[in-house]
């Protein structure tokens, strides 16, 4: 068994990302820009949109944080998307989800200039993903074919279940593990809360990759002997006995799945912390598509 | 065995939107106007545009046929594209494929206001359909959800083996199946040239859809008692006893396959008829979405 260490992958990734950049500067060429904007002072979107500029400093980005009051109107919001969409020194920026109430979130997203949405959320993007153009890809998805493709798993001809269908992660992994290309081809099924006999697919699988959000959901019997997993889930689950109160869940109950596994990811450690490295190569492909 | 009738359900389908067409004329208002381009003289697509032009004045829309010369440079089409975007007595348009080999197909896609495609392959069409937002979904795919929708059978939880992972049929229609919603909820697989094993796939599948275009390929010992089979394939295949010197096949092998099914389409006479119907519907959907 083999543990998909995403840490040292993301880790990686950066280091290349880094390199690029120096290149770049030694050009005498402005570095990539990367703009993140919050409204309001959730403090998981604070410590997440905190942690995403410290890595842009990390790799030698430009970073701008715009932090927005909860009270901030719609029409004030959108004003400040055309202003970015129209800053040709900006490559790329993100909204932090979720927004407060009294702001449509579909409205902001259908406000961002494609070529700028380094999220990937925007129906544009999505759309040229599943018709094979060029795109930015989401984070999450993007990271899992990143670990596939550095890891060697071979996918094609592979029998894959991706449970969940989310916009962000199930159905988009499960569109790029089915298309032509590296960690492509696989035959992927899409399982989701109204799928019946569920194990019997997982068992049948030769990669799962789980994007559930539920516990410790998929347990050893659900799996077959040599399979690849992989853990989306994250999930704060109440514990006395840690310091902070809570332990993070990952949808797989490793200790007993990891067994019998080929290869597995971690929670924490697995698909989590490439998801900001994978942000990092939009914005760095944002600045490379413009030139 | 009951067969999907999509002659019939096509026509009423037109004898529907024919009455919404006398109601809008009956209002005095200007009724749904589809417009279609061709370029050069390909025998196929001429006949194509005919019959689809003809079904527009069966049903009282406006029509307009665009024919431009083999010759026209990808510049004049663009032109012309331009101009039906702006015009704004116009709901919906499609250009024809394929286009002659001097024009970029992809180029002249991506120029279409996405608001008037209703051909439905515009990638910001099919990233809103992917995300759930309104927009044009394919003809084909679209055909097959109100085959199944008309015909009330049960897909939530089923699953349903798509043979076929194209931009028009096998992922759009994969996607559709797997959402929430009418004709929907099913286990989705999507399985293609690089699948191994399918027949133990496709005997497992509650649904089949075909979408492979090699004539009669599923056979009887591939489907399992009751399945529901969906055959989207058209080819032609030469046979000397018809006057025409070919007869049309779909993907499945009709007479031993219909027999253990529940519920199948036939070639011709199953989903091909539907596709017109679809353009219809998404015209008249165009035309009130910008009421």
């Amino acid at each position: 068994m083999i543990i998909l260490d995403g840490k040292k992958t993301a880790q990686d990734l950066k280091e290349e990302i880094k390199i690029s950049v120096a290149s770049i500067r030694e050009n005498n060429q402005r570095p990539p820009h990367l703009a993140a904007v919050i409204v309001g002072n959730d403090g998981a979107s604070l410590t997440y949109v905190g942690s995403k500029v410290r890595s842009c400093e990390y790799v030698g980005f430009d970073s701008t944080l715009i932090q927005l009051e909860e009270s901030t109107t719609e029409e004030t919001l959108l004003e400040k998307i055309k202003e970015l969409n129209q800053d040709a020194n900006l490559d790329g920026y993100i909204v932090q989800l979720p927004l407060p109430k009294h702001i449509d979130e579909e409205k902001i997203l259908l406000a961002i200039d494609p070529t700028k949405d380094v999220d990937g959320f925007h129906p544009s993007n999505f759309g040229r993903m599943a018709l094979e153009m060029d795109a930015f890809i989401p984070a999450t998805p993007f990271g899992i074919i990143e670990l596939l493709e550095r890891y060697k798993i071979e996918t094609s001809g592979k029998h894959c279940v991706v449970v969940g269908r989310s916009h962000i992660v199930g159905r988009p992994i499960s569109i790029l593990m089915s298309q032509k290309g590296s960690a492509g081809n696989a035959t992927v099924t899409v399982a989701h809360s109204r799928t019946e006999n569920l194990a019997n697919l997982t068992r049948n699988a030769d990669i799962v990759v789980m994007a559930l959000g539920i516990p410790e959901f998929l347990t050893a019997d659900m799996v077959k002997e040599g399979a690849v997993i992989i853990d989306v889930g994250i999930t704060r689950v109440s514990d006395d006995r840690h310091p902070k109160g809570y332990v993070i869940k990952g949808d797989v109950a490793f200790d007993e799945v990891s067994s019998k596994s080929s290869y597995i990811t971690p929670v924490p450690g697995g698909v989590g912390p490439m998801t900001i490295a994978m942000l990092l190569k939009n914005t760095l492909l944002a600045y490379q598509r413009k030139l």
